[in-house]
C-alpha cells in the first residue's frame, strides 16, 4: 500500500504480511478489478475480453479489461472523475466533487444527488425530475467510454444503480448521443445487452478477491468450482 | 473491409486479395493503430505498454495500447468524437460534426478552427486566440483519456500539432484540471513526458505496417533492422 486517507495504512506492507502469515501466494488489486475480475468470471462479462464496470454510490469508480487484461496502466483509471458536458440552465448545481466540481462523481454519485435535491437518493421517487438528470450524465459517461474503450459491454453498479428505472433511460440516451457513429450491432440493435447491471451484486467483492486468487503467482484456476 | 464511405471499397477482400498475390501473411488494421505500433518500436512510446496516440487534423482519430495490447473491443476506439464540457460565452461555436455537433472533432479539428475564426488554422499566428482555446479542449480530453485509461503517456499528432506552442498549454491545463488527484510523478513532476509529440512524424505510417507485420501469424520480429 502506497498513500491513502485511511489513518494507519499508509506505507503498509500488507500483501506481503498476509503472504508470510499464511504461506500462500497474495495477490493485490482495487475492490474495482475485484469486481472486474469476478464479473467476467462469473458474471454479466462473462466470455467478454473489453468492457467497463462503473460503480455508482457514495462515489463514482471504475475499472475494466482490455483485450483480456486488467486496465491498471500510469496508476489505474479513475473513470468516475471523467469532465463532462453540464448546461448550467437545465442543472445550476455546481457539483461537490472537492477536486473538479463537476465532473463525473461531482454530479452523479449518491451524495451529488442528495445536495442537489435536498434528499437522500433513495427517498426520491422513481418519477422525480433527479433520476432524468441522472440518466442524462451515465449516459454521457457511457458514450465517452465507448469512444475511448470500445467496451463490449459497460456494466453498471452500486447504490444508485438499484434505480432499475435508470438502465432504459440510459441506453436510450447512448444511442440517440452516439447518433449511429458506432456502426454495431451491439449498439444499434442490442443496446439492452450493452448497458448492463452486474449480475453478481453484493458477492462481487468477494468472487472477485478469488478471481484475482487464481491470477496470483501459483494460483490455480482449479480451486474454486464452476 | 465491411462499410466503407470510400467508394468502391466496401466488402472488398483487400487483405485475402494481398495475401494470395503475394504468398505473404497479411495483417489488417487502422492508419492510426498502425501509429501506434510504430511508435511504441521505434518512436515516442518506447518502452510503454499502456498509452494513447491521438491525431489531430481535418479529423481527430485516436487509438492505444493497454497492458500491451492494441486497443480493439467492440470495433476501434473513436476517442475523436468524445464529448467535452464547453462553455458557450467563451466559445459560441456549435461545433461541425455531423454526428455529435460540439465533441472534441466537432470543435477541435483543423476544419472546427477555420470554421470558428473564418481562416484556415495554418494562417493563424501562434499567439492567435485560437491556440489558447485549442489547448483548452485537448487539455480536457487529455484529461479524460488519462481518467479513463490511465495511459503511461499520451501522444498528439497530426497536422494541427505542427503549432507547438500548443504542448506547453495543454500540459499546463492537463495538470490544473487534474488538480492533483492522479497521484503519479509522471503528471505531478514530468509532464512533459507524459504529453508529448510523436517521434516518427511521416513516417509513422510506413513504420507502423512494417510494426505490424511482425505481429502478423508467421511475421518475423527480426527482419527490420532495430
Amino acid at each position: 500500500m502506497t498513500t491513502t486517507p485511511k489513518p494507519g495504512w499508509a506505507q503498509t506492507d500488507l500483501a506481503g504480511t498476509v503472504s508470510r502469515e499464511t504461506g500462500v501466494p497474495v495477490e493485490f488489486d482495487t475492490d474495482v478489478n475485484g469486481a472486474v475480475l469476478g464479473e467476467q468470471r462469473w458474471g454479466a462479462a462473462r466470455g467478454l475480453d473489453t468492457f467497463v464496470y462503473v460503480t455508482v454510490g457514495t462515489g463514482i469508480g471504475g475499472g475494466g479489461m482490455a483485450a483480456g487484461r486488467l486496465l491498471h496502466g500510469l496508476v489505474h483509471p479513475e473513470m468516475g472523475h471523467m469532465l463532462l458536458p453540464r448546461d448550467p440552465e437545465a442543472d445550476p448545481y455546481e457539483g461537490h466533487c472537492p477536486f473538479h466540481g463537476d465532473c463525473l462523481e461531482g454530479l452523479a454519485s449518491g451524495p451529488a444527488i442528495e445536495k442537489r435535491w435536498g434528499r437522500p437518493a433513495s427517498e426520491l421517487p422513481p418519477d422525480h425530475p433527479a433520476w432524468t438528470l441522472e440518466a442524462e450524465y451515465l449516459a454521457l459517461a457511457a458514450v465517452n467510454l465507448t469512444l475511448v474503450l470500445s467496451p463490449q459491454r459497460i456494466i453498471l453498479g452500486g447504490g444508485v444503480m438499484a434505480q432499475a428505472q435508470l438502465f432504459p433511460e440510459i441506453r436510450r440516451r447512448v444511442k440517440e448521443r452516439l447518433s449511429g457513429y458506432v456502426r454495431s450491432a451491439a449498439i444499434l440493435h442490442e443496446i439492452d445487452a450493452y448497458v448492463v447491471p452486474p449480475a453478481l451484486a453484493g458477492r462481487a467483492g468477494v468472487l472477485g478477491a478469488l478471481a484475482l486468487a487464481e491470477l496470483a503467482p501459483g494460483g490455480r484456476r482449479d480451486f474454486v468450482s464452476q
